[in-house]
């Protein structure tokens, strides 16, 4: 089992790419970890969580499995200092499930801590990054996401939804602060800028950093802060990290997740795939469908496979069961057995998940619905959708 | 006269730079027109505006010397489309002589088209682009230079203020659209900016532009912009110009001035050297000692001068008299005879400046105190200072 889990995503390749803005290659986490400079979540802070409880999957199973400082994160809270938490999202289109994968983690956090979470949606950004997107474009979306944002259950009255454009006023001067200790030259290094870039997006890390302010801002003392995400949004933390102390903050903490797999057997789901991807409001036909054409570890015909058995550790669709749904490690360790004797055939496999991604999808998309109630009540400093 | 007139600030010695953020050496205002690629205003557009009453003296001066589609706003304006003005002041210290000539300007064409005013405070910028001032600072001397903008008189009810980092509500979205026009490559090559430039100061220009946008946004539906300014401030507009026909806007018109002359004879007032600087708030006693000390177009002696003669073209006396204080042209040109004929000395000459320069600052001042009571109903959306 261990074994499986350890090999998961790890693709001893080195043509990968990973930027907040492009993810593509084989991506070799370890090689991340050196080369972001983070380091790895060990058996002693797992053993350190659990004393808190149970150990999330995510964190169990290494996909979330870097860090920065979260061991400081734990100090601040067992001092009575408490934190606050920090994610969010792009908005450049609908959203998938490797878009929920850290939120559901942020909710396990927010309800094991009991802290606040500052929710960014960055639709600023996406309208610098993608030429064909408007402001409209990238708000419309904005308000599509943080309904699954608000799907995912977070404590209404301690959670917070940042909209770049709406909150412009509280975001920039921390921007401005933080934007005038970052140089070209740095930006260029950590985020492979060229002259070809346009100046919005040169600035923008500026304005992902001002929410790891915020709470300090509003509170009047340094208050740690703790950024659960995709390990490609580390660049831009990275940076704010370095100019913090200079601003008298705190540095923010990090927990790192890998990307969630594409249901084409590559390592991060894509929406300019959208048969690789299952979004949030497909229907179940789609769903079926979609999963009913995922790469998987099988032969080519039924009894080589049950002669031979299949390969889980590059099947997408032992990848769904591993990264969200399957929090069981006995049923895991079970199907992998069963996989690879041949006793189970994809086709099983994929009727299987197609029901619990389906079942899922159902109760999100309702919740998702009642979000729009209540969502305008979300906003951070009021601001008006 | 029309020969001192035309000597004054151009001197051909190539060694001078000119950008929003730096004026050095001595300025060739001839040779400024064809590096930005600007239009000299000639006597035909001269003549245009006569109609509209008596030009301006800082017009026939040649003080305001060059435009940029100043023409199309005639036009505008006598279809009676309309326009807006819009000026500005970055806020990194008190007011001074050169800070009010194109405000006195300005005035002067809201005062001729009845027309509104945007006037901008950049207290981001100067944060941004000078390592020793915080946002409160720049703030601060925001509210400052706002007296003395109110100070020159303008008509109240057209004419709002904006505060950058109060209102960047109302910018950033412009901005934004701006900055995704603008590449690195373009940034570095109008500014002259490098690596070691931090990621604010390169988005700044997007800041800047907005306003340009305001009233059509407002209005919905395009309205003219004309800007007097420095011809220092024309990189951020021609950048702006580029732009605005991709995002369906006017492009911006400009009317350029020279830089106000320094007293020790330089060719630019500067915050830097307070001694060669007359500000807004200075005492008679500092005035008097200011002119006192200022260059001269002199003699070693008074008795070499009086059969010598003076130099009025070098003389910063004579330059404030020609700049600001003495808009009578017969009586300048009295005052240019009697110095080369060695009929009137240096000192009478410093005498009568400081006697006019003081009876200005007197008049000033009391504006610039009663403005406190209203400043606050000139603020762009409200905004509390």
């Amino acid at each position: 089992m261990t074994a499986v889990f350890a090999s998961l995503g790890v693709y001893m390749v080195p043509d990968f790419k990973v930027t907040p803005w492009e993810v593509t290659g084989d991506i070799d986490y370890d090689v991340l970890v050196e080369r972001f400079g983070t380091t790895r979540i060990d058996d002693a802070l797992l053993d350190r969580l659990s004393s808190y409880g149970d150990v999330h999957p995510l964190l169990k199973r290494g996909i979330f499995y870097s860090h920065r400082d979260f061991n400081l994160i734990l100090d601040a809270f067992e001092k009575g200092e408490g934190f606050v938490l920090y994610t969010g999202r792009g908005p450049s289109g609908d959203t998938h499930l490797g878009h929920l994968l850290p939120w559901l983690f942020t909710k396990w956090l927010q309800d094991v801590f009991d802290v606040e979470l500052y929710f960014q949606l960055t639709d600023d950004e996406k309208f610098l990054f993608k030429q064909d997107l408007s402001l409209n474009d990238t708000r419309r979306m904005a308000y599509e996401n943080a309904l699954d944002m608000a799907a995912v259950g977070f404590d209404r009255d301690k959670t917070k939804i940042i909209l770049d454009t709406a909150n412009i006023q509280q975001l920039y001067p921390l921007a401005l602060k933080v934007s005038k200790k970052v140089t070209f030259s740095t930006a260029r290094a950590v985020f492979g800028f060229d002259n070809s870039n346009n100046i919005g997006s040169i600035f923008y890390t500026a304005i992902q950093a001002a929410p790891c302010f915020l709470a300090s801002e509003e509170k009047g003392r340094n208050v740690a802060c703790l950024i659960p995400c995709g390990i490609d949004q580390d660049p831009h933390f990275r940076v704010t990290r370095d100019v913090a102390p200079g601003l008298g903050y705190l540095k923010p903490a990090m927990l790192h997740n890998k990307m969630f797999p594409s249901l084409n057997g590559a390592d991060k789901m894509s929406s300019s795939d959208p048969d690789s991807t299952v979004f949030t409001t497909d229907s179940k036909k789609t769903v079926k469908s979609k999963i009913g054409k995922a790469f998987t570890g099988g032969c080519v015909s039924a009894e080589e496979q049950r002669g031979k058995g299949g390969n889980p550790e590059v099947c997408a669709i032992f990848k769904y069961q591993f990264y969200l749904f399957e929090e069981d490690d006995r049923k895991l360790d079970d199907l992998v057995s069963r996989c690879r004797s041949g006793d189970i055939l994809c086709g099983e496999c994929k009727k299987h998940l197609t029901e619990k991604v389906n079942l899922f999808l159902e109760q999100h998309q309702k919740r998702r619905e009642e979000a729009r109630a209540y969502i305008g009540d979300m906003t951070y400093c009021g601001f008006e959708w």
